[in-house]
């Protein structure tokens, strides 16, 4: 658990395009960012104030989170100053980058000196069980793709907000590196060990109030071969009572994989439900959630209304148009 | 890889029931075991000659194979003394211990000293690369069960030792402790950090001659929640050309899970098949592996008759009737 409120470092990114994980926190969770901290010719701006390590202490900032994508894998000496400094004025470390904050030896010894945490979001800090397939209380929801990074964080993130609003009981429970800074917690469940990755989810998706609804981030898909057991995993972890069909209708292959197309949403419905349905007989499909950032306005209307049509089901974009009828659609499960 | 021929440690074990990895390499690499060397009180007897570890030196072995399972996770001073003598005589040693050689000390410190080798197939020893998902020469067949535990293992290997028999071109791909210690090699693919499953897999069955067959041991199973991420990633890791669907008929429940009743035959089948299609649309069920150890002989038949006849796929209990049936379908593909 990353203790909040942050300060989102940004370093010297060259644009916002490496700077997601902040534009994440700042969309997603703006009460646990006081500031942005930015060096000499950083490139990306989140449009909030920018604050010295004094002045975010002083706004009661208590974790450093590096908001941004690092070239090349190294952590360089500018960097390196800024962070070494955070930990001896007090804040804790958090990042989510793939070189780990805890390899550094000097890091390290001054976080070991300081009494400060180094929060490497992209490894497991817990050893997880194994699952055991047992009937928790409470309902899940899970959005399963017909590719890769087709929104799933987003839908599940928008659904929960909505929720929030509607005064509902909605938890969104990160699986990734990028929703666990968000939030502050959650699982890496990329980086768990093969025999664990069920028991995790389970872990992270407890026993809860009748009446409430985990969301569920899901991850990979079941039709992407490099990261499909990791799909797998979360449903049967997850044993979800509704899933989301996500899809990104302009891609012209599945990421990384030039040699395999995307399936139809017919057929990821066809392969999730009746896997979904081992852990879990009254699981759903509920709604379809499109990512439509490459078309007009116009043309996606259009494409949801068609694919609303097809599949008798509702669709919507969540993050353009808001996830108001996915969650209309929980609520009448 | 683990150099052979071994040396089969028994240790203490109080009976052949904790003795199953030896009574494995015995039954399918017999050229891979030159003796067993037990401790007093041992209740296991593998009949094959008892040695010293001089005479098992002098007779070729090249690696003591801890051949048996402990009690209690701890390695005894008895053990101990026979691993350490082992090591300065010359013996790499290989265990699927849960506790690892390499965590104890003075195995450790006897083994960089004498430049030996210690061999915890438990954990894999390389990095995995992530699955591209590219189609590989030659052909793949891959056992997927209805439970674990099932004879997913003993499939592969019956089919690999009758397809040698018959001159072709075979050889069983283990991805788990036991077969990895039969043969002396494989991917501990439950040990696998979830990225980099499919990876592993694509790792272990390379490129080959066209007419060459992997036999990938199976592992889990798409109806056991616990562990069927892993089974995901064999499959779409291996993109076999052939399944056999495995089946243990007189068990209740899923191991280990009480709640969960086994899929049927036909149920496998249908969640199988357009799983492996998406890595490999060629793919075909072409038979079926039933464990009768708990039937009679007669019961045995009449089961495999009846499931030939509703499936119309051939069935044979390869342990104990053979695996020709099996090989004829693969030939036949």
């Amino acid at each position: 658990m990353i203790e909040t409120p942050y300060l989102l470092f940004l370093g010297d990114a060259p644009d916002m395009l490496a700077a997601k994980v902040a534009i994440g926190i700042r969309d997603w969770r703006p009460e646990n960012a006081v500031g942005q901290l930015r060096l000499p010719g950083c490139g990306a701006d989140l449009g909030l104030a920018d604050m010295s390590l004094d002045e975010a202490k002083a706004a009661g900032a208590k974790t450093l989170v590096i908001g941004v994508a690092n070239r090349g894998g190294v952590i360089s000496k500018e960097w390196k100053k800024v962070l070494v400094t955070a930990l001896e004025e007090g804040f804790d470390l958090a990042s989510g980058l793939h070189n780990l904050l805890r390899d550094e030896p000097d890091l390290r010894a001054v976080a070991e000196a300081t009494g400060r945490a180094l929060h490497d979001v992209r490894v497991p800090s817990l050893s997880y069980p194994i699952a055991d397939g047992k009937t928790r209380r409470g309902k899940r929801c899970l959005p399963v793709g017909t590719d890769c990074s087709v929104g799933k964080m987003y839908t599940a993130m928008a659904m929960e907000r909505d929720m929030i609003a509607r005064g509902l009981k909605a938890t969104f429970r990160p699986t990734g590196q990028t929703g666990i800074l968000i939030t502050g917690d959650g699982v890496p469940l990329d980086a768990v060990v093969a025999d664990f990755m069920a028991g995790a989810v389970e872990w992270l998706t407890p026993d809860n109030d009748d009446d409430h609804w985990d969301l569920i981030e899901g991850q990979g898909s079941l039709f992407h071969v490099s990261f499909s057991g990791v799909t797998m995993a979360l449903i049967h972890g997850g044993q979800p009572d509704a899933l989301i069909l996500c899809h990104e209708p302009t891609r012209s292959h599945m990421r990384g994989l030039p040699e395999y197309t995307l399936p139809s949403l017919e057929a990821l419905r066809d392969m999730a439900l009746p896997i979904a349905r081992v852990a879990n007989p009254a699981c759903q499909v509920v709604g379809i959630s499109v990512n439509t950032q490459h078309m007009s306005e116009e043309v996606a209307h259009a494409y949801l209304a068609k694919v609303e049509a097809d599949m008798g089901l509702p669709a919507t974009d969540p993050y353009r148009f808001g996830a108001a009828k996915l969650v209309d659609a929980l609520a009448r499960l």
